[in-house]
């Protein structure tokens, strides 16, 4: 194809026809289109805009170019939750077991960690044995036996969002809402889900700062799901501090097995992991057919949760993939050792005001719980757990946070302290979920939403 | 270098500092840059503009990444010409001789044609055994000789712009004024010259279809050449119809050898080409210092036309660079065999009320005449004479045009019938020389310009 005229059209600040870009994208994923056209076409759109056709037309263009998993076969509406990424989010270690245990099956395929934020993929290897690179029959046979699964985006799907996302990670053009909004929803519909949530965050720890930047994601997101016939929700959420108290994936993936556990995490309560678990859950037995709402399916979770049902689900779901489920009944095991202490600093009279979530998960990475390249290994014992939250009473000299690692020469506490502010009074409660889009409208906490 | 950092700058709309430019530019030009973020780069630059500091950076990069010439030693105001390209524009085979023959060196170096438009490279080789590939010693050693030179670009002469061009070519990123200006600007400057005359055409044949893009090009040129110090003034002129009678690189060639040699052209009289030409030539003589003025550097250059010591520079400068003279005199030997006429049409009573310069060049690529790509050949004898040009009286059945060629195959009568329209009335005549910008104002012709 000769894709001078399409740049130049995109260029010139006009829609293409979907078939224009279904045809560019096909032509580069099969490398008729060289790198160098793709990026001016990246940029073109980058700074001109794709609309909601055209976002679409990217999406189904990258789903097509490799398999799309059929789970029709199996019984049940099939559910996934994508989180748009933060620091300290461990909500899918909690999720996928605790929907499943309500009886919506939840086929769910990860990524790893990149930047300040961590990934699902990373902190399930934080169990000594577990497998996240099934083979797509293996990731049926889970799902069928019980009823969650979690694995890693295979080689096989999405080729061309791969291909371009290596591309925009070069060429400045990452930060397009419908580029963004068409590389995840070309991954999760080809899952073979039959509805998702989406966990669009906002604050200094998200990727996306500005939450009116955050809710044109949620709405191109959504409005993408609904093209395609899959029902889907979002909630918007904070993320100007950190999700509850573990940070890295060891430390993330222990705190997420206390909770499961009723048991309270290393650091003290984490009700924030808690309260958006359940929030994310009701929404999707409610997707799934389990609950007539998402208040109901809230109340099934939360029962769920209590009863030890979510927690043996996640067992069962360890076990089968391979992980050592000795270190689920220790979870202390999965951190590394303490290495640091953070203490308050001088003049830390009163309360946390606010916990730089960017900085932390900036922090983890030089400690090795993160990745700055995709080429670089993670420690996955290494991270932190924060002894004190925002909101928490402080002194000087009291213990902010702790720091675990395998190489303690990498351990850099005054790092940690420096992302605590404090105040003489405690900060205003902020609403976690700061509201709720279904696709027709939006819902916010403020005026009764989720 | 790790340009994402500046590619994200430029998408956002900074100016970026001219040594960032300059980096990057040399970067690319060593490789260590890769295409496709040189394409990010242009398409941002192309959406969001360079300022005039932003684009005198990427000249000086441009012309600093190969030789840039040195003519120094040599006496004199060493002034060239540059056209932005037009159908029929011959007017450099005129200028230099005559500049030349007014005691003004003219050290020119010319490009191919392209597209719908000619280069003088291709009118010079249509003079059997013309050598425009003289290595550097050659050229100062002609130009020391006769006063003018004629040459194409060598491979030592800003490199990296013949890099960056090739990617616009094929990003779409051709038609940005301050990168078209840049890419032309690092060329002259690398030439050698201390002044330089820009002939700036608009109108329907012209690369700038639009008079306020080519004015505000003109502004980005003439600026560029007074922060390298080199004295520059812009003509903004007329190309809605194609200049004189010969379109094709031997009837052009042809043309201009007649109207040296003070004869009439095949096809009539060609006053637009003597006219243009003198209002250059004077621009260029009062630049060269050889005349008080632009109106005094004309009368001059009126006489060396009328007294045949202009031809007798070009007969000379022909001889030296290798071609036939005898060709020079007999022009009709530089034109193919005519190989078919064009009629005015049933009902075409009045005048020639318009010619179409670009669908005429567009005629002429298909007869062999240009090159729609790069690596075309070209047939040097075929093109067009222009029996009647805008404002001829016209009847049914008369002769429009004639046309050349070697392949009569090729020759498409009804393409040229179809590129002119008639009137009634004769058209209003429109000033040849529309405007004249100097750096600081710009002159109407109705004013009392040029």
């Amino acid at each position: 194809m000769n894709a001078v005229p399409l740049i130049a059209r995109k260029r010139d600040g006009f829609a293409l026809a979907p078939d224009q870009i279904e045809a560019f994208v096909a032509a580069y994923t099969a490398g008729d289109v060289p790198d160098y056209q793709a990026a001016a076409f990246l940029m073109a759109g980058f700074l001109r805009g794709f609309d909601a056709d055209e976002t679409a037309a990217l999406t189904r263009a990258m789903l097509h170019s490799g398999d799309v998993l059929d789970l029709s076969d199996l019984p049940g509406i099939k559910v996934d939750k994508h989180s748009t990424g933060g620091v300290g989010d461990k909500i899918s270690l909690l999720l996928a077991p605790l929907v499943a245990a309500c009886g919506v099956p939840v086929p769910m395929i990860s990524g790893r960690g990149l930047g300040h934020t961590g990934g699902t993929l990373d902190k399930l290897e934080s169990i000594p044995g577990f497998r996240v690179g099934l083979s797509i029959d293996e990731y049926r046979q889970v799902l069928s036996e019980l009823g969650a699964v979690m694995i890693g985006q295979t080689a096989e799907i999405a080729p061309a969002d791969r291909k371009l996302y290596a591309l925009r990670d070069v060429t400045a053009t990452v930060e397009s809402i419908p580029l963004i909004a068409a590389s995840i929803m070309s991954k999760k519909l080809a899952e073979g889900i039959d509805a998702l949530v989406l966990d669009v965050k906002t604050g200094s720890g998200a990727f996306m700062k500005e939450e009116k930047d955050a809710r044109r994601l949620a709405e191109t997101l959504v409005g993408i799901g609904r093209d395609f016939g899959k029902p889907t929700v979002a909630l918007l959420t904070d993320m100007e501090g950190p999700l509850g108290r573990g940070i890295g994936n060891g430390p993330e993936t222990a705190e997420a097995t206390w909770l499961l556990r009723g048991e309270t995490p290393a650091g003290g309560a984490a009700d924030d992991v808690v309260e958006l678990t359940l929030a994310l859950a009701g929404e999707m037995l409610a997707l799934g057919g389990v609950a007539s709402s998402p208040e109901a399916g809230i109340e099934k979770a939360r029962e769920a949760l209590a009863s030890g049902a979510a927690f043996e689900r996640w067992v069962a779901l360890v076990k089968r993939q391979g992980g050592d489920t000795a270190y689920l009944d220790d979870p202390t095991r999965l951190m590394g050792e303490p290495v640091a202490e953070v203490h308050a600093p001088e003049g830390a009279y009163g309360f946390v005001d606010a916990i730089d979530a960017h900085a932390l998960g900036v922090a983890a990475v030089a400690l090795g719980a993160g990745r700055a390249r995709k080429e670089d290994a993670v420690d996955p014992r290494a991270g932190f757990v924060l002894n004190k939250t925002v909101g928490s009473p402080v002194a000087p000299g009291e213990l902010l946070a702790t720091v675990y690692a395998s190489d303690a020469t990498r351990a850099d506490a005054a790092a940690v302290a420096r992302a605590y502010t404090f105040a003489p009074t405690a900060p205003d409660s902020r609403p976690l979920v700061r509201a709720r889009y279904d696709g027709v409208r939006w819902t916010d906490a403020a005026s009764g939403g989720a």
